[in-house]
């Protein structure tokens, strides 16, 4: 045994223990009886202290000194890069301050539930307040004299900076903002969907939308939860989803989006499984395959027109006219104050914000205090509506109160790298549009697969987009379809 | 923190592991998706790994060493003696076994579930030998000078010994015998059930059974499974089911009889939870409760009443004649090959045969090879009938290929230990009968809560019966009990 092959078979006992993490989670919220959710918060804490006891195991330290890189082939090399790379970052963290800030982040939620519900910021900011002094405090650790900001983010997005980001969304907000404005003053008004959509047929739809997409159920399965989630790695990846009587829309579009979370993990090679290459490389580029399974291509002219169809033959007369206005219906524009109801063209103006706000928090040059002031001024600037209560506005994304400063640019990021895959793919696939329409979606997601999913952590995460496209990941892509979507149609 | 605290400290998290590989195992035969197997084995060896470290970690020495246990109460003295038990079994086991154990035992079933598809004993005899050996070795580990069948005993039946239960079962079987041959001969033949029943309504008979019987749905759920059973300690206690076409009883049952072994976990003191007391005592005990639940309990002529006219609410006419002809038909004794399909009459007499010879295996008298005589010639003896092949014989049950050896007894035990609890349960609710007629079982399971099942792991197992009965257990209530019912039944 060398370093190396005793490194890796220490590594692949932590991933299967992760792993087992990971099932109880799902186990959580789809299986789990409510009268177990105490004794389950000690299996937790136990498994969370069996990981954090291996993640800083001394042994780690001798052998990432021991192996020798050069000698190995790049899938070797990358996997021993991303252990270094998270054991330097585990030790960097004081025991005292990890056992802090999950103390903290254990009750927090709660609190930030409890506020939400009461409409209350008051109740939520010494809570905040408390996340954010331990999340700056760690921030300081890892990033050993660099930015904190750009610390924070490398949980997610390695290799990502504020700078970059800043620059890539300085790009972005006023095309948004103008794209917006545009379609607001349109004419035409697509119809929203009306009438009550039974559960059975809903769930029945949203299953055959994910064999549809690919994923596989013979390494997965489907449950019901009160958050559409996506969870596991390998042979094991299940998905969940949500029906709402009257938005037949939010069950289908919420399991096509999971679906394609699903289809990375799924789609990375046997080869990497219980390694540090097997799992999607970033939150940004698991958001990527998600964002391009739901938007362009679930939500495409193409594909949309067979959806209505399988539509109509369950749900009977839709009151659309026809599948050009049900394209409209799929893809109509409105102004909201919830994130996760926001539609494609006001998504990432949602994000633009809030990374503005929490850069400023973490660098100490915004307030606690002074945050709710902060959002609503620029809801106002960039969606043209005042905030009506916290609960619509600062009070309700759960991130930052479980203390995921660095998390939400990975959706616009992901929104950025689907831009960039889907205009690669439509070069490399002229004719994809006559398979959508019958509802193959196979040219795209074998395309994916190929040339992006199957790599897992092999690549980082820029560089796995740009081996992917065969170019230099940027906003455009997204833009350019952006503006060419709506503006089709909404005649803008 | 005292050494008691530090110990009772790392064992609530032993616990809590412990608690998740059993999960685990739920998940694997409920919900697993069929290609996950594989990963799946290397989440069970890591997390079974993590298991064993702790089981022998040498700060237990320390702690054990140190603790006061005469300054202790009554509780923390039960727990410290559980505790030190365990390790004193598990330190006297060689790594080097252990690990081979493990090994062997991992891939054996297999071969034994082959074989027996193969109706084939020559195909499994290497394999039981290879099994066999090793658990001799580590008998003579454990039992370090004693008798090597009594150290393979305790990890099922703590405090049971061969003898005692060979003079217990010597004192069964020759009843058991003849009351079966007076059977057998009798002139009056309930009926059999005939029809086909539809799943649902079988599904939702078990369910309104399980809640007749006081299962807690808040802290448990029921699923369908190949194999009946029950999984989970305290505010986690989940059991499955399974359904028959042509044989509603199976389902009805099967859930009967895991909602027992549920209410003994569900019922233990809270305050125990993640100790060493809050789980059942013993696999003997266990079994008491589901017999007594399925068999003195739910066949009783009063609840077979109720249930006559609940089926015969959800399926229309049963083509038994009134509730007195369903009792007949719900205990109707009928020879057969397979242990897991035998009635009351029958089943014990399996197990009787299956003690002997495991004995005899253990001790090395009896040769692998001449196992299936052995197993035949028995066969022939206390049934009347001669064993057509293997998979009838031999090869019908899988504890022997995984190393279950000591286990067998404890079903017997357990049909004996309920018994006597249903002796002092008539003896103290001398009207059950009127509330068990109206499905009514409580007076009778929470009886057995708070004599027996609250209490968890703090007497040990015949204390914790004698404690619940009043009086020290023997064989001679079960038979009374079996010969009054069924003599009564057959009018022999």
């Amino acid at each position: 045994m060398t370093a190396f092959d005793d490194l890796m078979a220490f590594q692949r006992e932590t991933e299967a223990l992760s792993a087992i993490a990971g099932r109880l989670g799902w186990d959580q919220e789809t299986m789990m009886p409510r009268g177990a959710a105490e004794q389950r918060g000690e299996e937790m804490a136990a498994i969370e202290g069996v990981l954090h006891a291996r993640r800083t195991d001394p042994r780690l330290a001798d052998w990432l000194g021991a192996v020798d890189e050069a000698a190995l082939p790049p899938e070797g090399q990358a996997a021993v890069g991303l252990i270094r790379r998270d054991h330097a970052r585990n030790t960097r963290v004081p025991a005292r301050l990890a056992a802090e800030l999950a103390r903290v982040t254990s009750v927090s939620q709660g609190i930030w539930a409890e506020a939400r519900r009461a409409d209350s910021f008051d109740d939520f900011a010494p809570t905040l307040d408390r996340v954010l002094a331990l999340k700056r405090e760690e921030a300081a650790a890892i990033a050993d004299g660099g930015d904190a900001y750009d610390a924070l983010l490398q949980d997610y997005e390695p290799g990502a900076t504020g700078a970059g980001l800043d620059a890539m969304f300085g790009a972005l907000r006023p095309r948004l903002v103008a794209l917006r404005e545009r379609i607001m003053g349109a004419e035409r008004k697509p119809r929203a969907l009306s009438g009550t959509f039974a559960e059975d047929a809903q769930l029945a739809l949203s299953r055959e939308m994910a064999e549809a997409f690919g994923y596989d159920f013979s390494r997965g399965r489907i449950d019901k939860a009160v958050h559409p989630f996506s969870s596991g790695s390998g042979a094991d990846v299940r998905i969940t989803t949500r029906t709402a009587p009257h938005d037949p829309f939010n069950c289908i579009y919420s399991t096509i989006h999971e679906v394609g979370h699903a289809a990375y993990e799924q789609g990375i090679d046997a080869a990497h499984a219980l390694t540090p290459l097997g799992r999607g490389v970033s939150m940004g580029v698991h958001e990527s395959q998600s964002r391009i399974y739901e938007n362009q291509l679930g939500r495409s002219r193409a594909f949309t027109g067979y959806l209505f169809g399988r539509m109509t033959a369950l749900f009977g007369d839709l009151g659309v006219a026809d599948a050009e206005a049900f394209f409209g219906t799929v893809n109509r524009v409105a102004p909201g104050y919830i994130r996760t109801e926001a539609d494609e063209v006001h998504y990432n103006l949602h994000i633009l914000m809030r990374f503005d706000l929490e850069r400023r928090l973490v660098a100490g040059t915004l307030a606690v205090a002074d945050l709710p002031d902060a959002w609503n001024a620029r809801f106002a600037a960039d969606f043209g509506v005042a905030v009506d209560r916290p609960s619509h506005g600062v009070l309700q994304d759960v991130h930052w109160s479980v203390g995921l400063f660095g998390y939400f640019p990975t959706y616009t990021l992901g929104n950025v790298y689907a831009g960039c895959l889907h205009q690669a793919l439509r070069r490399d696939i002229p004719d994809l549009d006559e398979k959508l329409v019958q509802g193959d979606t196979s040219p795209a997601t074998v395309w994916l697969r190929e040339r992006l999913q199957r790599f897992g952590g092999l690549r980082a995460p820029r560089d796995t987009i740009a081996h992917a496209c065969g170019f230099e990941p940027s906003e455009a892509p997204l833009l350019d379809y952006l503006d060419a979507k709506f503006g089709d149609l909404y005649g803008v």
